[in-house]
């Protein structure tokens, strides 16, 4: 049965059966996995910041949710204080604080709740998981953890139950080199304008570049030209020096950012080819975003949106004349579980932890059987013992119901058998050494 | 550098650098594995529920902090909601909406954090982290399930890194029938008053039940000698027995109350010995139980306040009129955290989840670097890899300021060496066989 056959009981806030919940886990765990084998530490914010701090960079259509004491003490000034709607924010703010504490450049992954009040649609709940990895420099940071970044998208991803995915990736410098070149000075109009492209289509976005920044018809055919460039190889490269012979575009920024994204892109295509792709249309709105940038799609599954994204910024904070660069992605866990649940993608193996089941075959025997479950669970068995002697029909049962794959008898004699209710096999078994199958021992969590 | 020597930005809400959170992580971790062993599945509810659903109970006194939406649509109606105060009212909610998908008895558990308005003190913060654990029956849930979740809270606290604690046992039946038993039937009264016994001492006690519920001097003094009652093995019976001949009480559910404590210590005594407590003066306030009551301290940190509370209630949940009777407790992960932390109860034995930091001979060698740190990773070795060919000793330092234990050399030849920065020994290595001593491929969270 799946989260999406019920309706969660408040619009937005979605809550998980425990056999979904183990998909969940399962997800989560694989994420931090991936995470700390590249040298990542956990942190975790707290869930709430001032208003202050969540609207500093304007974010106020992020619909925050603010809180406050049902019963404030009066007079007593406190902050106001609201939920994030992201780990972003409170992190820079955490960097800032901890400063002098932390050993840079800062390797951190940070796997928590958040909450935006919009409108609920598949994907997008009020309440819901990020998995954010980053690494902060103080001061500098050198490129090459851009490049580091991405490779540790490719593998946590492609640890995960879904399916084939795509990286994205673009290059601030590569885009504002190119619109400067042109002749186009406020970049950042033009992104804003580009980055509307998938929403309202070319010739729209061409009217904004000529009405709202003055760009003749050639300049804005030719931001529209670069935005159109993607490659799962190198050539983007040579796209790029066409287009820029065709307009007589020579720029620096332009050469570091075609540099830089050459390099991800070379990389990826040694580990995992045609997983990473240039994309100059990836835009990423305004943000803070200063070179490398990313979104990620689920093939088969794009209308879903970017289930992984960020980039590379100069300054993630900045604590009076001294600035954090970093560069980073964040994953929607909730995102990615909302679709993996809704199409059951990936299915748990069972709704338990539990592995064994000891039946009883008198009541006395509860204590004896906590000692044999002692002694499986000191060996990693999951083990649950039956309250009272009922039929062993009945047991047998009851541990099926539960999902529960291996009932344990403890003769009268002493002896011990175990038997997998799927099958019906029972054999002769040694506490000290009897172990099940593999694929039985955890919960296994499996692509479909 | 521990969490208390800094202060938290907001009062009530500590954040952990990245050692402190290695060790909550552990203590996470740890719970995890013993709830799992036991066939306990997770679940996790929404932070937010109705103020309705909050404040049924009339738990006003929680301090709940309400949430809103900063931009709230004008005229839309929507249900006024907060965040939950504890995870026992959010579980009850969960088990009515989810009845007809979950198999009874119910084993779960519930790692989240919860918020209360309360003025911060140390172990008690206004964002705090619970792991709960219960087992919810569908109208009737038998009583060995007690006995399990006190051997379950015995196994699971022993592995965490605290001090020796005490898991303190009373059971209202025996109370209740003893008061009954001595004419005193308003027993939440009495209850009530006897909860107030650690504060305001006896002789404040005997007054309240003499002025508030009537109560003779000799039935307040009897109430007050059942309180004073504890033992680490059976002989409570014999003390609550000797009592009752005293005052002449005779009553059914003061000898059904007498049984079940007996069946919960000498389960415990054969496994843990002393650790498992009768001590009668546990009231636990008023609350839902209605059996077995538990609250657990740390030895030598009795003033921190329970770390374990809980027992058995009769109705967790009602639809209908169908009830759901449960047992369980909720762990204060928080309150043990800051008690760890400010006395550097616990360490972990490094900051980073590194344990592998490949220096580059070249900067050309990075790519190279990158295939080794993969080889190293699928062998479950967490590595991080240079981004700079700088002098050796540059990148020794490096690693060791990030508190990594070795340093990989690829030698110009191919060749492999490795080298323990602690010790200063390096020796050549395969990276296809080579392991760091197992006390250096995780982190280490002991006990100091």
């Amino acid at each position: 049965m799946s989260q999406m056959a019920r309706n969660a009981s408040l619009s937005g806030f979605p809550e998980l059966l425990p056999q979904e919940r183990m998909i969940e886990q399962h997800v989560i765990d694989s994420l931090r996995k991936s995470f700390e084998l590249h040298g990542f530490a956990s942190i975790e914010t707290r869930a709430v910041e001032t208003v202050e701090q969540l609207l500093r960079k304007g974010e106020i259509d992020k619909e925050v949710y603010a809180v406050s004491r049902l019963q404030a003490d009066e007079g007593a000034a406190e902050a106001a204080l609201a939920l994030h709607f992201d780990l972003t924010v409170p992190f820079s703010r955490y960097v800032v604080e901890n400063a002098g504490y932390l050993a840079f450049p800062f390797r951190r992954y940070q796997i928590q709740k958040a909450w935006r009040g919009e409108r609920p649609q598949e994907g997008r709940a009020r309440e819901f998981t990020q998995a954010d990895f980053d690494v902060v420099g103080d001061g500098v940071l050198p490129f090459r953890h851009d490049v580091e970044i991405v490779l540790l998208a490719v593998e946590a991803l492609s640890a995960l139950p879904i399916p084939e995915f795509r990286i994205r990736v673009n290059n601030r410098k590569l885009a504002e080199g190119f619109y400067r070149g042109l002749g186009l000075e406020d970049t950042p109009g033009v992104l804003r304008s580009i980055d509307k492209l998938e929403k309202i289509g070319p010739d729209a976005v061409a009217r904004l570049l000529s009405e709202e920044l003055g760009a003749s018809e050639k300049q804005a055919q030719a931001a529209l030209a670069l935005a159109q460039i993607s490659s799962a190889d190198l050539d983007f490269v040579r796209q790029v020096r066409a287009l820029c012979e065709q307009h007589g575009v020579q720029n620096d920024l332009l050469e570091e950012g075609l540099e830089e994204l050459s390099s991800v892109l070379s990389a990826a295509m040694g580990r995992a080819p045609g997983t990473v792709l240039a994309d100059l249309s990836i835009a990423r709105g305004l943000d803070y975003y200063t070179g490398t940038v990313i979104e990620t799609v689920l093939v088969g599954h794009e209308a879903l949106g970017s289930i992984c994204s960020g980039g590379r910024y100069d300054a993630l904070a900045r604590k009076g004349n001294r600035t954090f660069p970093g560069v980073g992605l964040s994953i929607g866990v909730s995102r990615l579980l909302a679709r993996i649940l809704s199409q059951q993608l990936a299915t748990a193996s069972r709704s338990v932890p539990t592995a064994v089941y000891i039946a009883l075959t008198s009541d006395q025997d509860w204590a004896a059987a906590q000692d044999l479950a002692v002694t499986l669970r000191s060996r990693g068995i999951a083990t649950e013992v039956a309250v009272a002697a009922e039929k062993f029909g009945k047991q047998i049962k009851f541990a099926d119901r539960r999902g529960i794959p291996f009932v344990w008898f403890l003769n009268q004699e002493g002896g011990h058998e175990v038997k997998d209710i799927r099958s019906g096999e029972q054999v002769p078994a040694d506490p000290e050494s009897w172990l099940p199958p593999a694929e039985d021992l955890h919960v296994l969590v499996q692509p479909n």
